[in-house]
């Protein structure tokens, strides 16, 4: 009596009652022939065709995938809201019927505060860390609070400045099944040296606790935070990043303690269970690097690729 | 071109295509004229027949009032659901037309553990407190996680055993246009010694932090809990429920540190910017003394009522 399909809105119920077993929702590794549904997350403060391309690439069927977006509410903002909307409708347009459609999109465009100015050399400045990165944990749970539905399986965060990954992402990821696990960031840049396109990393994100980043965090003020990959602070935790092996296998896993979230699978029970981003230092971390610790105080395991590359773009 | 009104989902555009402006969203002092949307959420190990008659008595809009429902994977939780859906079938029976029809209701059914055994004396046992507010956290995280929707002014927490409110329960406490918003739950019984109908204190976790609070929690291992309402353990903390005042005015606000889940008015924007149920000691709290926290490290304020009296039941 009730539509088994979540997507199918023009099927819903008259009664507008829908009835969820939260127990025959799978999140397994083989997601595919599962028919899990996969929800992507996406802030995104600017909008980047090759960032969209790849996303259309991906072979994943798109009848399993929902997207979301939360833009912020800046002028660079806007204009990622008119691009990606463009974008969007392309694929979304009911006449272009040759082409498979997503199963649903959200868009939000963000209320709480961002960041004006996002080039690099000030984003990524130290003492702006702590506000933007707060700011980006507040949205990111704007994102997730009001887009996660009772029939996601899993939910892949997928930053908007990352423009190459493979087009198995989503099988792949899936099926290491593990409730959170963290792709290798990358980023490719012409090495002026050598004379040749080259690969450096880039989401220094992803990292294993130290003795020594134990030991300044157990020296911090209860407010102060530690965001890793600046070099005034040497944790000297062990970095993801530096852990790729061209040679090596690509599915080799890695357990971290911090991750980034450039491109991040999540099993959905593990936001469910109430998994966020703090945007308060939550044992001195905050965002994406908080979300691993709660995930663990929440009693899952926290894994990484890094043989497993995606790219970051270069600007 | 997009539907305005998010309940229609026949109208859900043919793209599939939603945007919401969280800018636009309002949580106000004056929800009802501001047709400002509420989510009444209720984590359900029985179901009680006046607990549902009170809600089809409350006066807010029910085109206004989306419901969602969790119940425990267990031979009561079996039984709660049966009668839920009775009830719920009478009223969104579309062939009943003089009935007005709540916005939208979900059932979830738990898949996340929960206690087989549900007399008052065993819940309320200090040991089994720990495991059993840990699980009714994750109860509560699945349910706000999956029903919040972009469109959601305010949540309402509101427990099933909850028999007795006003009715216009939902203007009353919006009316108050605070973050977070605890009425005082009490009970109804039948005075022995003075042959008479009466009233007594039922839920003490709406507390103010005292310094003797403070100090048995800092002197606590990081793994340890503080629950309220035991008295092995005297924080001598300030609890919402003795300060009723049958005289006073119910308007009369309290600033609080900790709030129970019995009956507890919440604006969305706390929990979309990540305010939930930790399942964990967070501060030596968990669940909803836990959320009050968490609200507080989010940057608002909560609130209590102490003369604003709602019932729990009394079996
Ligand atoms: N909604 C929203 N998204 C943002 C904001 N700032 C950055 N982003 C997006 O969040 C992701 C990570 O931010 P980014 O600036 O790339 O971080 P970085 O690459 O680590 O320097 C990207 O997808 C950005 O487009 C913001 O204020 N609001
Ligand atoms: N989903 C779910 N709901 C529960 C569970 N245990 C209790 N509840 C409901 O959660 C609310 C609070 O629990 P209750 O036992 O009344 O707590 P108390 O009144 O403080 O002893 C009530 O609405 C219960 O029906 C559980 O394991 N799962
Ligand atoms: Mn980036
Ligand atoms: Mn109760």
């Amino acid at each position: 009596k009730h539509s088994d399909d979540p997507y199918d809105f023009a099927r819903l119920p008259g009664d507008h009652i829908t009835h969820y077993d939260l127990n025959k929702l799978t999140a397994t590794s083989s997601a595919l022939s599962h028919k899990e549904k996969v929800l992507i997350l996406t802030p995104m403060a600017s909008f980047h065709q090759q960032y969209w391309d790849n996303l259309l690439r991906l072979s994943y069927p798109r009848e399993l995938i929902e997207l979301g977006f939360i833009v912020p509410r800046t002028s660079d903002g806007d204009e990622a809201l008119r691009n990606l909307e463009t974008a969007i409708k392309k694929v979304q347009n009911p006449k272009a019927k040759t082409i498979p459609k997503f199963a649903r999109v959200t868009v939000l465009r963000q209320d709480t505060d961002a960041v004006e100015s996002q080039l690099e050399k000030d984003r990524h400045a130290f003492k702006s860390q702590k506000k933007r990165r707060s700011q980006m944990a507040t949205a990111r749970n704007s994102l997730l609070f009001t887009t996660l539905g009772p029939f996601t399986s899993w939910v892949l965060w997928l930053d908007a400045d990352v423009v190459e990954t493979p087009v198995n992402l989503i099988q792949d990821m899936t099926g290491h099944n593990k409730a959170v696990l963290a792709a290798n960031c990358w980023q490719r840049f012409y090495d002026e040296e050598k004379k040749e396109d080259s690969i450096r990393p880039y989401d220094y994100n992803n990292w294993v606790e130290s003795d020594e980043g134990l030991r300044i965090a157990s020296q911090l003020d209860d407010d102060e935070i530690i965001v890793e990959g600046y070099s005034d602070l040497a944790t000297y935790r062990p970095l993801m990043a530096h852990f790729y092996d061209a040679e090596g296998d690509p599915n080799v896993e890695m357990q971290l303690d911090g991750v980034g979230g450039t491109c991040l699978m999540v099993k959905s029970q593990v936001h469910r269970d109430g998994a966020m981003f703090p945007n308060f230092p939550f044992y001195h971390l905050i965002e994406t690097e908080g979300f691993a610790k709660m995930a663990k105080r929440l009693g899952y395991d926290v894994f990484g690729l890094p043989n497993y590359l995606i790219f970051h773009i270069n600007e």
